[in-house]
């Protein structure tokens, strides 16, 4: 009967872990929906190919090197068996393919904060070749030192300097949002974004309803990137957790939404919008480094206060030409990085310096790292595409179809 | 070993509520493409902001007061805590915190039905207003009478007049319904939707695969808003309980579907596609007041005469001239009456008169508080655009935006 | 407590099995936006339509004789009860309803494959007709011989032979396949679709993001639609069996994608997210009928291969002039046929005769019974629109209203 009680536990644990993957999984959608909205109706099948290619190079990447690079224990390949023997030290308390996947669509949502920051000027291919690097080296490095408990570079401890970081605000978020900085800036801006004499011209997203489904998808996906991050739901203290971290990740969001709304409103003027859907994600990322100890109005708080980062970020960005289309690096970078310097305001197993060491580590690495790779790109394959197909919309030359052929007026 | 099992209960239950309060906020989405898919293209930002809005604000004010107000126990603000102990007179038996995001996400669904029957001319931030108070305070009063179990301002006690609302097709749908009616009574309709002589003016949705994917997602959101309210699943007693209720949930919308189909058709002559849309909610709407008794049979024939009163309901709404752009009101109030009658068909714990007696107190609370506010809401701020500006679309002027700004003939 | 852990186990299988379903139910919008994505503005209403209307009479029709049919056991109309008795000869291990509502979200998945592969001709009611005697009967009869284990018309069972069909490569997707290729050849292609002298016209879809999103939608469902067929999670041998499931569903996309994507790159010289989309469908269903015996390595091979085969399968049948506007035929038939004959590669349970018979089997009923039912309809209602009302598009002849009115040129 001792037995069949472990059974109990050992399924439910790895039926939550399932459901979280799945949920994380639809995050993929979610971006996807956030990223076609943003951009305009010449440039949104490419996006849309992007998203679907990286998830597929995500997933498969990791399982071939990324998740060995990551955790280690000779799952290279196909050490991933169901009885969950292979390499592992002691018995699994849950299947190892279920942890499996649920790492495995992390790396897909990492990759995605980059697609949207370079969309409308990147050359597809050059994007599918970094993503490749990417999610096989780049994010498993990074996550190795910090899920993985492997010293950086043999040099010191993340998680002994007091380094915390839940689910993911700096491992996840800023760690894409770094890579896409890179790419951003060795890009440059889109035509027409910037005026000579320091104008700052809004390209409007072309489709509004798209957005919001996206951000609402990623809202809900998000309850299995944090939820499922406890790793554990079957005693009362893991349930507990758990439910915890769904109530303060939904609050979040919430005050994300209502502090951008009302910056907006007293900035712009207007409610706007697309500041109100990045208020929603910055909430959302601002909790994710520390979803399980704040109470829920501090949840809220925390999350308001990446809703109000989050405008101002867009804003001082776009004053230094960084031109991130989707507004991306703000989102994931800047409020990711508000998210682990909350943590130890109700974490005592945070520490400040902890915090910094990591935050330091993490862009550093992921930066230096992808601007290589994207610099080697350039120099290889180019990273951007020519002056007239950016102004004809890369839908056409890169996948020989529009995204709304019958719509707009370059339409049939 | 004793104790294990009760953990293994806990967690099951807990991860049980998560689950469907996840599915719960998922209506959020679900409300928001199928509003932005019944109004025109020039009234889309705005609701989409409105259903990002309302959702933000429930969640706030229902943690910040609304949950108090409903199930007391000196929970305001920060009461609710991971382990479960504060107020609670014995240990629960699920975690605290999902109860709260599982309620905290009922009352978003509430405040949604009536965005969309204000839809195409109310002010923004009067709706907003409007919000707070019925998120904080109109609606959790009506909990606390209902499943909250406390005595109607003192007088009666409905569980003691025999009233049975599972789910809500009455406390959260009917409710909606009424704070929407008495919003549009006080609004007037859209301009020219009702001639002079008495025409009425069809005003056909933007963008009905909008309209589509939204009745899906409040479909699928119905499995964890019925499913989720037997409250429990670690028993085979509450598993069966669960199970028949989501059988008995897909077959009620599956009914209304068909009946919708089948009215329509033999009424206009055509698959009237907006109408099978409101059969397959109204269906939802039927089942939801008793989904656990009926067989399956029974559970597709109430719901099938939701969707036959559903089609009636629009087309007599319309004859009085009472315009709502989505059919809300007919959906979740005729029809959620209707739900609440049907249960003493198949319940021997629920009567007639009780029924009656609930349907009665929550409309005309709703119907009154709401009206009370809406009406100080017009002296204080205004609840209408002016004319120009519902003629040019809300968006522009509440939001700074279009939804479509490359599709539309007033694009660029 | 022997009975305590007994009810656990029934409960956390009930659970399973409801979200499953749940999953496998959201399908139905995956299909329905995937198809009016593909088609063009003008067949939009129509192709919801009939994606609403069709799940809702697969569910009544299977709740009225299939699973009866299917299954046996005096279920006939209202045999599903809560606490499982009626006409069980052992006692369940899970809710019965939840097995319905499981089963049936199966039976309308079978039904949509045939919506996409008829659009944009045919009539609304001889497919609804049509879709009556398909899930009432065609489908329930071919289930019965395989996973309800009887004699195929008496004469020979299908297990015994080593047939192995885990989730439904062959019995839901080659299946629905079949029968739409009954109905496509008896219907003919699409006016303008092939010109005289062999030319063949690409019609290209209308709204790619949709197309994007019901991909999305039905690669998350699919872990609902596969992972719920291990139909047990409640001990560690078949929490393994999950989420190995889980890992190698999710893997077989990725390969279907990125095989689609390299192939047509090589073929049309374009990323092109038509048949990426079609590629990560491919992947799905390829794997579906052994996603629990390979490694996720090979998975993500068998998905590949199915990613070619799909790209392939589509020209050639344009070559034919068989016009499938989505591919539907390529992607659930040919696809469906590689998905048999991958099981024994790593399956020592199923054997290639075994695989052939069944294939044969399912192919050979679902078809001839198909074209006799469509031939009927034909003669006794007819089966496609005028030339007119095909050039005019069925949206305002069957519906009345258009998707969106506001967009097109025939828009106000």
């Amino acid at each position: 009967m001792e037995n069949e009680i472990f059974q109990l536990q050992y399924a439910l644990d790895t039926f939550y872990f399932l459901v979280s993957g799945a949920f994380v999984m639809w995050m993929a959608a979610g971006f996807a929906m956030l990223e076609a909205g943003l951009v305009r109706a010449k440039n949104t099948t490419e996006i849309l190919t992007k998203n679907v290619m990286l998830y597929a190079i995500a997933c498969t990447a990791y399982l071939v090197v990324g998740y060995d690079i990551m955790y280690g224990g000779g799952i290279f390949l196909d050490g991933i068996v169901g009885d969950g023997v292979t390499g592992a030290a002691e018995p699994a308390t849950y299947a190892p393919s279920a942890d499996f996947f649920f790492q495995a669509v992390f790396v897909a949502a990492t990759m995605s904060i980059v697609s949207g920051a370079v969309a409308e000027r990147m050359k597809l291919w050059s994007f599918a070749a970094f993503a490749v690097v990417m999610t096989a080296f780049i994010y498993p490095l990074e996550g190795s030192w910090t899920w993985g408990g492997a010293d950086v570079f043999g040099l010191y401890n993340l998680g002994d300097l007091g380094f915390s970081d839940f689910a993911g605000s700096g491992i996840v978020h800023m760690a894409g949002a770094a890579a896409a900085l890179a790419g951003v800036l060795l890009l440059g801006a889109r035509k027409g974004k910037y005026g000579p004499n320091g104008e700052i011209h809004p390209i409007p997203g072309g489709n509004l309803p798209l957005a919001t489904i996206g951000t609402f998808i990623l809202w809900m996906g998000w309850f299995g990137f944090n939820g499922g991050s406890v790793l554990a739901t079957a005693t009362v203290e893991s349930a507990n957790a758990v439910a915890v971290v769904f109530m303060n990740t939904n609050a979040a969001a919430a005050g994300g939404v209502l502090a951008a709304l009302i910056v907006a409103k007293l900035m712009f003027g207007k409610a706007d919008l697309t500041m109100i859907l990045n208020g929603a994600l910055a909430g959302l990322v601002a909790i994710t480094a520390g979803p399980d100890t704040p109470t829920p109005l501090m949840a809220t708080i925390i999350g308001a206060i990446g809703g109000v980062i989050v405008v101002f970020s867009i804003v001082f960005l776009d004053k230094l030409k960084i031109d991130d289309p989707v507004g991306a690096i703000s989102v994931h970078g800047s409020v990711g990085l508000w998210g682990l310097f909350a943590v130890p305001l109700t974490n005592d197993g945070a520490s400040f310096t902890g915090q910094l060491a990591g935050a330091a580590t993490i862009f550093v690495w992921m930066f230096v790292a992808s601007l290589v790779v994207w610099y080697i790109l350039k120099l290889v394959m180019g990273i951007r595409v020519t002056e007239e197909e950016e102004y004809e919309g890369v839908d056409y030359v890169e996948c020989g179809m529009e995204a709304y052929p019958e719509f707009t007026n370059s339409g049939k």
